[in-house]
């Protein structure tokens, strides 16, 4: 029986060295579809993606040029745009390696609501700052008329923050889960997912702005379909001990409990390698489950135990 | 055994008295859910929806705010980016009336690509106006650096024009069919779909600047899932002879015969009601099927016979 992957490919790997077009970010997805030939006949693949860059640019369109005519839409809509957007490219460069290899398999993405809790105490301390860069004056008025939380970012300017809530549960589980099934490899929770709640007496699904982890939504995803390894798909081959300073020291076999003390010693950026480290610290801690950290280029390498961060129980 | 229904829903119809907002397209949306949750223990349902207005507004935001940093991205793109707009706003609302009915009912939005011919003559003569208005002088050179086509449109100034090829395929049509036998709800074909073609000698699928008609590509997908009955789902209960005159004459049941001679005889508008008419005679023309154009209001009655114009062979 073939093992089922789940991979978290980030949203800034589709634009290398700062290319933003499409056709460049296409040029990019159609290595990721490379590689998802190279591994098709092994493995039942999921793929969930990030999308920091590409909801950026289009919350920047769409806050820049609206009009009454023509209003923004909101931000967990414009998840479902990037989801849309991101979601095609990737099926068409998988669609078209499997093409060239003769591979009969079918790849699908599915538009992904992620539900999260109203009551998460991350929608008390927005932290996440989205969308374009604004003056003070511009930012409390426009804080003011549409309800946002906006913050100084960095001596950057003035920017809009939104929440990022732990995901817990996915809407499409169940239609993610057939189609592995049927042998399909599917997209799914895009961008971290569209952010959605519960309401509380009609239990309605209703959209919330807000921003959810790309690793911790493939990793709810990872768990929801049951998969055998979990990979986050970053920028460096491995995950790092000092990472960036002389002393750097790449980690490659490690347990959750060793990672942990790691953890806990402050080694991993927040809003970095942290969030990777965790999801696949948590992935990794049921027995018999492989949690893997590396980038796109020593993926192949990483499934056969000869790369990346390697996690287990 | 249940009948498969495809709905051809039209992008204009989220956008009552126009009304833009997300919020207020997605109240519309909620309308379809309700009417979905009442014939889903009836019919496999599957829902191909248009995207005019939303996709023209997604270019707009683009075309108008775009930078170096954050470029336009193309129309293929953009109709990816309404697929997930429109389909998660459609799956939220089907989802919610399911619950609220208690129905247990999977709904799932597929991002979808249909293939057009690079040789469809619709391509040497573009006529689509799509895109925010510009004057002459502007007009052209944005045609000259996007070898964008552009025309005069009715007086209103100058936008981009672009071809609106027949869809000869659709890439998921397996996937979508897999999932119809599990019982999902299918919101798929989006605003006619991701227009893309086939390279000649590879095979590969490549997007193309175009707006497929949502009606064809609905019938297509109708054909393609072996629907029983297609359903045009439009702004008026009915289709008419003499439409917008005192001698207006609403068709019941009519044949397909009967109907290509009102084609013939120029009584169905261009651009409005003549594709959802030739996409409901195309898919009625084959024995026992039902062809039926329609308003949301009265969808249902027109199912049992008693609205709506119905076509049958």
């Amino acid at each position: 029986m073939k093992k089922r992957i789940v991979l978290a490919l980030g949203g800034n790997a589709l634009q290398q060295n700062g290319e933003v077009t499409a056709e460049a970010q296409k040029k990019v997805a159609s290595t990721v579809g490379i590689i998802v030939a190279a591994l098709a006949h092994k493995y039942e693949i999921v793929i969930a993606h990030g999308n920091g860059p590409q909801v950026g640019n289009i919350l920047i369109h769409e806050e820049q040029a609206a009009s009454s005519k023509a209003p923004a839409m909101p931000l967990e809509t414009a998840v479902a745009m990037s989801q849309g957007q991101i979601g095609y490219w990737l099926t068409q460069a998988i669609h078209n390696a499997f093409v060239k290899k003769g591979i009969n398999r079918k790849v699908a993405t599915i538009i992904s609501q992620v539900v999260v809790d109203v009551n998460d105490p991350a929608f008390k301390n927005p932290t996440k700052p989205i969308g374009q860069f604004y003056n003070e004056k511009q930012a409390k008025a426009l804080a003011k008329v549409n309800h946002w939380t906006v913050k100084e970012d960095a001596g950057r300017g003035w920017r809009r923050v939104v929440a990022s809530p732990k995901p817990i549960d996915i809407v499409e589980k169940r239609t993610i889960r057939e189609l592995i099934k049927d042998g399909v490899i599917v997209i799914a929770a895009g961008g971290g997912g569209i952010p959605v709640y519960r309401t509380k007496v009609l239990k309605r699904l209703k959209g919330i702005d807000a921003v959810i982890d790309k690793d911790f939504a493939a990793e709810r995803l990872a768990e929801e379909v049951k998969a055998d390894i979990f990979v986050s798909v970053t920028a460096v081959p491995n995950a790092y001990i000092n990472f960036g300073t002389p002393e750097a020291e790449a980690i490659h076999r490690i347990t959750v409990k060793d990672l942990t003390k790691h953890i806990k010693a402050g080694y991993f950026k927040a809003g970095s390698m942290l969030p990777k480290i965790q999801a696949a610290a948590t992935f990794a801690s049921k027995p018999g489950r492989l949690g893997i950290i590396t980038d796109i280029d020593h993926l192949a390498l990483a499934l056969t135990g000869k790369a990346g961060t390697i996690i287990t129980k």
